[in-house]
């Protein structure tokens, strides 16, 4: 019979793992082992080069199972002088645990691994346990979490619900968890004109009024107010550039780029359709030919305040005292992939260090983390 | 008495003066010479380190007084090795005399300034002629026209009408006669915002959208439709640029450029005016801090076809065959400067080789251009 998992020792494991992103450095397969051991069906579901690891306790197709997704992948060093430890050394000093991907994300991976390993070998619940777990979500993320989702299907494997553990607080364990994020898109617009001199701009086509039109269209534009538990959606033009010299030509071509952070009242195809709108209408009122290339970071989701965000709330509570925010705020995570598939939440530690040197995790926290992920399992198996 | 000048062998006598602006290389000590010689007199009018020469045969405050005005300085020959001659050589070949100012303008000022000798030889006017010659119309021009008639005004002279001796005509002698040019002048924009993070746009000031608002406003406006002698006016921004390569940054500064060819309709005060306003709307609107920077190359100007414009359609008429048109077309010219004293029309000689290398005139054209200038002045005071 196994011992109780150290979720602090199993994150100094994961972080000896040089596993910055896309490679797997030996993440997965120490967890594959881990699980295994504790009675986990484990596959691999690699795919573009892509290590990614899919584990279940309990029947498939099982009446209610819950799902936790997250990421052994990291972000790179950058420049190793300027860290006072090795990234990858995992030292422990200071009650803290340090290293790439002590915060962001081996000790949230860690933490319910063991929560669930405890949880299968010390009360088997009556449904499955489902880890998803992912190499690429500091990268494109193309063949992650992604590709988990996919098998899945393909397999007839879901969950009924799930929780992601990304950091989620900015100063405290227990402040916030995130059941939504604002969706995410830049789009790049080419304006083709024709050059010539600017004493006879008839003989030209000029692309610069009709960038300045459709920049000052798109900017205007109101996208909403806000929605029940999002902020306004914004617009920010980044860029305009030209590039010409010369204040006796008018110039070919100029360029613009502008980003858009949209909440649930949005989507990217419809934020695209709009601006393709916009951009029609300019160009048929200058002539000027208009190019456009979106790339969508990710829309938005929102999984509505009810039974998961209640079951996490009253679990942080319980083991923190803190009663955490509903909150949608900051960038992408996978949780835009698992909202197509079940409720998602997101929950995990305070994410102050991520990305950064020196990056750290009180050990405390890690074990109040899995505290909370085992009494979430207790109370949604009860 | 002297014997009458020959155009051609003075035009090439100051092709010898190296006069690259703001040199006086010579020229106008040689053309005071001849002046002197024939009995007008002269009074050079430096300022500013730039040479001017005044000359008039006649009395001051003659009853009436015709004018020529011109230049003697040149544009730089640029490359050497890319001249089949040299530049200050006045080589005759090929029935063209070949140089740097054969054409802009010494062959002009060779042809009014011998004009203006024989006529006050052979028949002597009831007036006066003045010529006007700068060393200053290539260059900044601040100190040659200008010099010459804010010392005229000083010194109670005056002509009653004035012929600016620049080349008119596109392709064959005698087909145009300039009554009067666009001006043109160049506004500089800068958008002075805060930086910030594109998904937070309402802790930052973005200046985009401002710069794209009031270069649309700009560009959008119909500044005229054309007057009864000019084409409509024209108003192109050039240039609108950024240089931010982060598409998650708001930029703190953006600038733009544009510039306006303006007819008679306006004048370079007004359209500031009109720009600023524009400007302060839409910093209004935006709370971004905009800033302006004119540059006026030239008011526009325009001599009303009449008594001037006929007396030199006759002339032309009468040595080439040709009825010169009336144009308002090309950029600025001394002609700007002496609209404010008198009545002022442009005729000389075919432009073509202006400013370029093997600068070149027909001979022929200089003993017309010659001719044409004497009949003006018989006719002028017949």
């Amino acid at each position: 019979m196994p011992t109780p998992l150290d979720p602090v020792d199993l994150t100094a494991r994961l972080v000896r793992c040089n596993s910055v992103t896309p490679a797997e450095g030996g993440a997965l397969v120490l967890l594959e082992q881990v699980l295994t051991d504790a009675g986990f069906a484990c596959t691999r579901v690699d795919r573009g080069g892509i290590a990614n690891l899919y584990a279940r306790w309990g029947k498939r197709g099982a009446n209610r199972s819950f799902g936790f997704n997250g990421h052994t992948d990291v972000v790179p060093i950058g420049n190793p002088d300027d860290w006072t430890v090795d990234p990858f050394g995992a030292d422990i000093r200071d009650g803290f645990l340090w290293g790439r991907g002590a915060t962001d994300m081996k000790s949230g991976v860690a933490a319910f691994v063991a929560a669930a390993c405890d949880m299968v070998r010390d009360t088997p619940p009556d449904g499955a346990i489902i880890l998803a777990i992912t190499g690429d979500e500091e990268g494109d993320a193309q063949h992650g979490t992604t590709a988990l989702l996919d098998w899945m299907a393909a397999q007839g494997e879901a969950m009924t619900d799930c929780l992601v553990g990304e950091p989620t607080s900015p100063n405290h364990m227990g402040e916030a968890m995130k059941i939504g994020r604002r969706g995410s898109l830049t789009a790049h617009f080419t304006f083709h004109g024709v050059q010539g001199h600017s004493a006879y701009p008839d003989r030209a086509k000029n692309p610069l009024p009709a960038m300045a039109r459709l920049m000052d269209r798109l900017a205007s534009h109101t996208l909403d107010t806000g929605t029940d538990h999002f902020d306004a959606s914004t617009l920010a033009v980044v860029t305009m550039d030209t590039g010409n010299p010369a204040t006796n030509v008018i110039p070919a071509t100029c360029r613009a780029t502008l980003n858009i952070r949209f909440n649930d009242a949005h989507t990217a195809a419809g934020l695209t359709d709009w601006m393709q709108a916009e951009l029609d209408a300019v160009a048929a009122e200058t002539s000027i030919r208009i190019a456009m290339a979106v790339k969508v970071s990710g829309d938005s989701f929102l999984t509505p305040p009810g039974a998961l965000s209640d079951l996490i709330g009253r679990a942080v509570q319980a083991e923190t005292g803190r009663t955490p925010e509903l909150s949608t705020s900051g960038g992408t995570s996978d949780a835009r992939f698992v909202k197509d598939h079940c409720p998602v939440v997101e929950f995990g530690l305070v994410g102050k260090t991520m990305h950064m040197v020196d990056e750290k995790v009180p050990v405390a926290d890690i074990h109040t983390l899995k505290a909370i992920y085992a009494r979430i399992l207790r109370d949604y198996f009860a």
